[in-house]
Parts: C-alpha cells; sequence; structure tokens
C-alpha cells in the first residue's frame, strides 16, 4: 500500500466525525478540529492528531476538509488571518451545506488568497461515509479535484464531480434537500395525524416506506418530458391530488393539527387548475413557480 | 378454475379503468359505469358489461367497488333512490379517496339502507394493480370483508385488512398521502429551483431517486422511538436542518421562486428550536403538531 496523503478535518459534528473517522479507516494520517473541545476522543484513540488552532490543523495537511453548520460557521473558521495565511498553496474542499453564491463567494475569497478551493455536498447520512452507500457531490477546478481525488476516494462509494463551476455541488444540494427536508416535514406531519387517529409509528412506517418507493420511478418516467416543460399525467391529475390535499388540511385541522405545510402545498396546485392546467400532473407546480 | 364472482366497477378515471382491467383480467364478469360516457371501449371490448344507468350498474352483481375522485362524487352516484334500492342486501367497496370521517358517516348510511359497506385505499399508482406492486389498505366488517377477499385479490399483490373500524384505511390513507404529496411538492420545487440554476430533470432525477431511497430506513429507525415520545437524533439535529431549510427558502426567494412550502416547514423547524429542542431530529416536528 502506498502512502497516503495526509488530511485535515475541521469541524467534529456528527458528519464531520464521520470523514474524519473514514480518511482515518483508510490510512491517511488525519489531523482534526473542532471549535468547541472534547469532541475528538475517540478519534484521537484511533490515532487522529488534535490540533490546538485552526492555523495549526490546515498547517498538517496538504488538504483541508471543512464540514461545518454552514457558510457563516465556515468563514468564522476560515477568514482569520493566520488561517487564511496557513492555508496559502494549499487545498480546501467545503463540504458545509450552504447557498451556490456561498460558494461563488467563497472560491473568490480563497482565490485572492492564494489558496485551491473546491466546494462539495455530501448526499446522504452521516453512518454512510466510508461505506459504498455514501453519495457525496464535488464542483470546482478540474486540476484540483484530480489532485486530491484518491484522498476524498476514502469518504465512500458513490462519488460525482460535476464540473468546474463551483455553485454546482451547491445547486444539487439545494435542490436535494429540498426534496429531503419537504418530504420529512410530510412524514412529521403524517406522524401527528396518524396519531391523533391511533395509529402509531411503528404501524404506519412500513406503508410509509413503500410511498418512498414509488417516487424513483415517478422521477425518472417524468424527468425528460419535464424538460420539455410536458406536464401530462395520464395516471394522476392535479386536480385529484388538490382533492386529496385538501381532505388532509381538512382532517388536520378537525384534530387540531397546524396543516401549514399542505395549505400552502395545495395552494400551489390550485393555482395551477386556476390556470387551467387540471388536467396535468402536480409537477405542473414547477412551472407555475418558474416558468419558462 | 373455478368460476368467479361478478362484480361492477363505479367511476372509470385512471384508477377505476385499471380496477376493472384487473378484475377482466382474473376472469371475473364485469360491469361499469361512469358518470361520463366514452371512457369504456376498452373495457366492453374485453368483455365489460356497459350498464346503462349506475343502479343498473350495481344491480348487476353482488358487489360494486366505486373508485371516483372523492366521497362527494361517490355520494352523488350512490345516495339517489333507485341506486340505494337496488344496492339493498348487496356490498359496497369504496376505494375512492377521502377522511375517515367520510367513511364512518358513510357507513352509518349504507347501514341505514341495508347495504354492506367496506372502506379501502389505494396506496400505489394505477399501472400497478392487477401486479403484484400493488398495495391496497382495507378496513369494515371482518365477515364482509372475507366475503368478498377472493375477488378483490383479483386488484393484486399486496392488500392488508385493517379491521373492523370503518375508518382505519381512510387514517392510513390521509397519513400517506400526506407524506407523498408534500414529498411530491417538494420535488415539483426542486425542478424549479434546479432549472434556475441549469440543472435538468434529467440531471436531477436519479440523485433524487437517491435521496427517496434514504427515507424508508429513517422511518424504520425511528418508530419505535417516536412512539415513546423521543426525538433523539444523534445524526441530523433540527438545528443543522432548518439552517438548510433557510438556504432553500433564501436561494429560491433570490431566483424569484416562491418558497411559500419550505417556509412553513422551517416555521415549524423554528418553533421546535424556539421551544428548547434543537438537539433533537426534525421529527420533533410531529410533538409540536400533536402534543401528547
Ligand atoms: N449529519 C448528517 O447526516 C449530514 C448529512 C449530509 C450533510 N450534512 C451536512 O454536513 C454539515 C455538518 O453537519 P453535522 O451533521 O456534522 O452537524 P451540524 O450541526 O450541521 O454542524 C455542527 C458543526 O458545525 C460547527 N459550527 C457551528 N457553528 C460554528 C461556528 N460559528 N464556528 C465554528 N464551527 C461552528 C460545530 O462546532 P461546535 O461543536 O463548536 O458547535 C460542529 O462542528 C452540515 O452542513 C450538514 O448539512 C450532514
Ligand atoms: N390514479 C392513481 O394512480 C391513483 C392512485 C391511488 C389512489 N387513487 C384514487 O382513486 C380515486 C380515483 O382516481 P382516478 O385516478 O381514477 O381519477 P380522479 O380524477 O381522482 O377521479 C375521476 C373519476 O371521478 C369521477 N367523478 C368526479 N366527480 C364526480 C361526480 N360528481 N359524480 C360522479 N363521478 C364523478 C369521474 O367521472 P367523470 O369521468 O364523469 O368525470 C371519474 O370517474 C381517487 O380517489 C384517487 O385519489 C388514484
Amino acid at each position: 500500500m502506498s502512502e497516503r496523503n495526509a488530511v485535515t478535518v475541521i469541524g467534529l459534528g456528527p458528519m464531520g466525525r464521520a470523514l474524519a473517522s473514514a480518511f482515518l479507516g483508510a490510512g491517511h494520517p488525519t489531523t482534526v478540529w473542532n471549535r468547541t473541545p472534547g469532541k475528538d476522543e475517540d478519534l484521537v484513540a484511533r490515532g487522529a492528531m488534535r490540533a490546538g488552532s485552526p492555523e495549526e490543523a490546515v498547517a498538517a495537511s496538504p488538504l483541508t476538509v471543512v464540514c461545518v453548520v454552514n457558510y457563516d460557521a465556515s468563514d468564522a473558521v476560515l477568514r482569520r488571518g493566520p488561517v487564511a495565511a496557513a492555508l496559502e498553496g494549499r487545498t480546501v474542499v467545503n463540504l458545509s451545506a450552504d447557498t451556490p453564491d456561498r460558494a461563488r463567494e467563497s472560491a473568490a475569497w480563497a482565490a485572492g488568497h492564494g489558496i485551491g478551493y473546491l466546494d462539495g455536498a455530501i448526499m446522504t447520512p452521516a453512518p454512510t461515509i466510508g461505506t459504498a452507500d455514501a453519495v457525496l457531490l464535488h464542483s470546482g477546478p478540474e486540476g484540483l479535484h484530480q489532485a486530491h481525488r484518491e484522498t476524498l476516494e476514502a469518504l465512500g462509494g458513490r462519488q460525482t464531480y460535476l464540473g468546474e463551476e463551483i455553485g454546482r455541488a451547491a445547486a444539487y444540494d439545494i435542490a436535494l434537500l429540498d426534496i429531503f427536508w419537504t418530504a420529512m416535514t410530510g412524514y412529521a406531519h403524517a406522524l401527528a395525524v396518524a396519531r391523533a387517529e391511533g395509529i402509531t409509528a411503528q404501524e404506519l412506517a412500513p406503508f410509509a416506506g413503500g410511498i418512498a418507493t414509488i417516487m424513483p420511478p415517478l422521477f425518472e418516467k417524468s424527468a425528460a418530458l419535464v424538460d420539455k416543460g410536458d406536464y401530462t399525467d395520464e395516471i394522476n391529475p392535479i386536480t385529484s391530488a388538490a382533492s386529496t390535499m385538501a381532505h388532509i388540511v381538512h382532517h388536520s385541522e378537525a384534530h387540531g393539527i397546524d396543516a401549514s405545510v399542505m395549505r400552502a402545498a395545495e395552494g400551489l396546485a390550485r393555482r395551477v387548475i386556476g390556470a387551467g392546467h387540471g388536467a396535468d400532473g402536480l409537477l405542473r407546480i414547477t412551472e407555475l413557480l418558474n416558468p419558462r
């Protein structure tokens, strides 16, 4: 086995710890730092080096992976004189979630300080990191990505390089988390409504899982049509969806349960119907939101 | 092969047609009726009997399956003197989606007219009907369900009898469609946001499918805890979710895209955090919505 490149991980929340653990597991000399001390005990026991400051941390490796809550947090760590100076000639991969604009602005900052800058997004939960199930997206200068690809491979099986445009990974991240958090909020709401009817989460979960399973083929099947602005849906007209959405609102509120999310969703469906597209499918909401 | 029982299907939208087609395919003498004529050509060509009126339709079979847009529509068909009279001593299975209260009220109406009444819900798209992938839920008097189970088996592979309480199937339906339509609205929104960043539906779809795939294990893993009112989430604190939700709102609105659904969802997350539960997971929204 050839010698592994050293890597630094900044941020030791559940995800940062998973990243550091995967680097250690793959044999990379790994340096860690977190704003609040005390989150690195396990990692240090397994051979990680504990840095006393972020500048010391980034100086320890050619590559620093940052994974904190968002870019306000990564800016708070990176955009200080000593840290920026220590990073000069080195590379940062920022895996913190934020918007494409923040990634673009950070790349400009990094360029101004002679720092190599890549952005990335992690699309699967912390326990997948280092396994075949991990899904990561990367964007930024191709040469820089190639230079660190081997190190990043330690993080898991399904990594996609989306191209030079630095905001691309964050743009995918925003869209995919839009689906994820909207759906999870729907699930949280469904659990509240189910409980009002005496149905437990354990009773609902297998059927709820079945609902999630329906979606990937629907996404695949509709994609080419949606790209053409064609929202025909021979299986499910939006009028039928809106009828069900109204039941959910009505039934929730009859149980005293806030239905603000579904009210907003039904509102979008009603506007599509009002605009004369009731025979189309629910995805016509896309066109209402962002007309071409 | 023993002779199959006759069955009537009322409502020939995409789902009613799929139901009638499955009954025909399984060899049941099948009578069909739809408010608007002209939707039964294929079915009649395959041997279905076309009824001239709903009373004629229900008189043709011991079992009538009703599948129209909702209970307002099924009431409009069934609750007329001649139809109710023709149904006396026969059984209706109402597979139209609506609320548990409507199912309960309809069961009372049916009892008052000497009509056997079962309620059901279809949890998978029309093309699954008659295949192993079809998921149907049933509730109502057990003897009645047993009497018609064999006929209903023609509709597909995964059918669950949820018990005597007539509202049960609709209660599951509401909860499950809450997840489905909320998630699909999230997907429609994600497509709009992605397109604003130059990402096509075909580019996003495979990753979007991956997001849906993450959910069933999360549902399973959290269910027992949620039933105990424990919303601990060591992988993903709601503060981290709320940060991402805020990015989605901000980024959407910066592109001029309505973010009312995510605004409502983020609002629920912020209220959980404001109530002091920021270290818990997003599912604590369930407890906010329906405190035990
Ligand atoms: N957890 C997952 O399964 C998952 C999955 C996909 C993507 N992600 C993404 O990965 C990133 C990290 O997530 P996470 O789950 O590890 O936890 P998180 O709660 O999103 O972030 C916690 C980390 O952010 C740090 N932090 C917060 N504010 C800071 C500040 N002002 N200055 C310096 N550090 C600050 C925390 O340090 P302290 O300990 O000092 O507070 C901690 O290291 C997020 O962007 C998240 O969206 C996570
Ligand atoms: N399609 C699916 O994949 C799917 C999946 C699961 C569950 N479902 C449920 O199955 C049920 C039927 O759905 P669908 O997809 O077939 O289409 P739909 O658009 O929900 O319903 C169309 C049917 O309802 C009838 N209808 C509407 N208003 C009526 C009224 N006032 N009087 C009499 N009939 C009326 C229509 O008759 P006309 O032709 O005369 O308008 C047509 O037969 C719904 O409750 C739906 O939620 C559907």
